[in-house]
């Protein structure tokens, strides 16, 4: 029964770690000096909420392990985010949509978790709903700005959706962990979830004058450590350093 | 008159913005989780104070720059900061002496700032005081404990001294730009807060069984737009994306 506790916490930390790390990729990179505060800062709140969730995934454990064991030492199969916050950045269309389509799904998320019958959990949820709210805020309105602007970035953003919007269901499937985690109390629903996340996309792809995909091919399997061939490379990348000083900065 | 003032808050702009962004650089590479956040974290507010001090440089100006036209249009010679913050992140340990140096210094100068007479400085002086309370913490922290550590970090963190403690004396140097912006009460004068800036870094440097260099070579140039190879190398990373696409996000 842990074991699933613990690997539900990681399911759900490594969504928040590695949909950080992308946005962290855009540091220094962004197209405007206030992207370049934005992009970094909203990647840092999903950082931080990984690490509130790898501690507590270390201490149900009861191995050692912490938060930069699972961080740094586990491999691109032993990941089990969805594959949606794996995607690479892609163009400015692509990582703000992909920041919608997430922070959508957390917002109902994290407002279920308050409920959570783990403190940590809950206290984290109250923390991330406040910033789940300008995540929404600030990827809407340039999915808006750029879907509704000219004809480039409107034809970047509908190429987007196209490449994205495939994704979204496996943030709706609950693994047997996670399912485990949900009889427990620990962790809300996910299916339920689909008709608040509608609800907040819609207006938004209207007023962005996006049609709606009503028809999309589901990719899954991040659950199950099958990943795409991107987060090999990204945990490559975050892990070198870690990986070269075992244990220790020297 | 007001061109001196300009020039003045533009060096100070240039110091935070090309510290920031080479804090940013660590974003994803710290050897720590808890470090993926506080570098870069550190980072976002040297880009923010950057953000206010270039956007008051615009309004005095009055020929409708902007933040963005000073961080990413202007070219190596045009940037005005200091050599320090330039230098490259390095290791860890150079990474951490070089922000104890620059923060050690800007704690008394935001202090003093408080009595500027522009309110955007002051207003900013209030906000980066608490701001640079932590990064002195941080960062002394860090040299404590690399400096006091193994053999292999305490000799890395010798190095760093001598790498970089040349690079000090130029932050109490004031060009004929900053001297006008001073004599104005617009910002406080350097040469003053050496007393400061020593009394704060010698403690440090006992505790981190660090000897305080007495002879150096010093190096200065920056405030007149000579830098180093680096500096340039920074700089076309970072403003690659926003010259490709000028004006607009497409």
């Amino acid at each position: 029964m842990s074991d699933a506790i613990v690997t539900a916490l990681l399911e759900l930390a490594d969504d928040h770690l590695v949909l950080g790390h992308r946005l962290s990729e855009w540091c220094g990179h962004a197209p405007m000096l206030e992207e370049d505060l934005a992009l970094p800062s909203m990647g840092l709140d999903l950082i931080g909420a990984a690490r509130v969730l790898y501690t507590r995934a270390g201490e149900i454990e009861g191995k050692g392990r912490g938060e930069d064991d699972f961080a740094y030492l586990r491999d691109e199969r032993a990941y089990r985010n969805c594959l949606l916050v794996e995607r690479p950045n892609g163009d400015f269309a692509q990582t703000m949509l992909r920041q919608l389509y997430f922070a959508a799904f957390m917002e109902p998320y994290w407002k279920a978790a308050l409920g959570s019958s783990d403190a940590v959990v809950q206290g984290l949820a109250a923390k991330a709903l406040k910033e789940v709210a300008y995540h929404i805020r600030h990827s809407a309105e340039w999915v808006i700005r750029l879907g509704d602007g000219t004809a480039e970035s409107a034809a970047r953003m509908a190429e987007a959706v196209v490449e994205l919007h495939g994704y979204t269901d496996e943030l709706f499937l609950s693994s047997e962990a996670a399912q485990a985690a949900e009889a427990a109390g620990i962790l809300p629903g996910r299916a339920a979830l689909r008709t608040a996340w509608e609800a907040a996309l819609k207006p938004v792809f209207a007023e962005a004058q996006l049609d709606w995909p009503e028809k999309v091919w589901p990719q899954s399997g991040g659950r199950k450590g099958e990943h795409g061939e991107a987060l090999g490379h990204m945990l490559a990348e975050m892990q070198v350093i870690a990986r070269a000083h075992p244990g220790a900065v020297w």
